[in-house]
């Protein structure tokens, strides 16, 4: 399965996209941030994100599309902006027939981390880790567009009735600590 | 100049389309108010909004969209819809080349009204006044649309040069209230 994770935004727009391959290994597609300059026009800047959500998802062609839920509470300063263009996405996808899913922040944390506190760095550790990328992704918008792809992709590759409560992330953050303390 | 006003929601969108005419009358093309179930998932109310939107534009061929501009600070519980659904307008506008012009309420109120302070009796009256219409259009998102459709249409037909302080609405609302003090 192929997931478009989108981390929204005005200024800066993750566009993160992963693959779920044999034995629930997840790789990465390709990751970009769209931009818009603050100094430009609202509509035009809206068109500009929204352009490049369509080009994502037409070049990519994923099967899903997941997008990180906004809030009302957050950084009012930037949420409109935010809620903008998660609209965006979500008629995008919903127009070409793709089903959509929205993760707060806290259950984007816990998926690919084990816990809904993770902070950023950990949350980053874990995209390249889950990855198998030699860096974590930068901005942080590209990481976070991976982690909500990520989000999707392991809720949905999860092998049916396997009946573990432990899961891949959790087993590779575990697994990453293990060394890190072997190495330490 | 034909002017489509939004009044942006996602239960309810009102859609208004006005005219402006000879010696500076404006006159209702169209109105009408989208709507979708909360009961919906978001993804899917979305694109009956935005298709609504398409639809409007395509259907009556506006000079130019005004939308009312929505502030973070507002009712928390429907901001976000609205946001969303105000970016959709922007985004339909701007990539069929039409021009998008922001208002917010206190201009519209003063646009139509001649106070920042109107409330939503006397918008509803100027909206039915300046439009020759027998009754105030229903429900209130009906009004408010044609209501952004007027402060556009009345702002943009206004004679250059004129070197008037009084704008349409103001003289008219004067007119009405003279006729009212006569009636009274």
């Amino acid at each position: 399965m192929r997931v478009l994770g989108v981390d929204p935004g005005l200024t800066r727009c993750g566009l993160g996209i992963v693959e779920t391959g044999a034995g629930r290994s997840v790789s990465l597609i390709s990751v970009s941030v769209a931009t818009s300059s603050p100094e430009a026009e609202t509509p035009d800047r809206l068109v500009l994100i929204a352009d490049a959500i369509d080009a994502a998802i037409d070049r990519h062609r994923p099967d899903a599309v997941a997008v990180e839920r906004v809030f009302a509470q957050h950084n009012v300063r930037t949420v409109m902006g935010t809620a903008q263009v998660s609209g965006l996405v979500m008629v995008a996808a919903r127009r070409r027939g793709l089903p959509v899913a929205l993760y707060t922040p806290s259950e984007v944390k816990a998926a690919v981390s084990g816990s809904g506190r993770a902070d950023k760095a950990q949350v980053g550790f874990m995209v390249a880790k889950l990855l198998g990328l030699d860096a974590v992704p930068a901005p942080a918008d590209a990481a976070d567009s991976l982690a909500i792809a990520l989000t999707h992709a392991l809720r949905y590759s999860a092998t049916p009735g396997a009946g573990t409560a432990t899961t891949t992330a959790q087993r590779t953050w575990a697994e990453a600590e293990r060394a890190a303390r072997r190495r330490g």
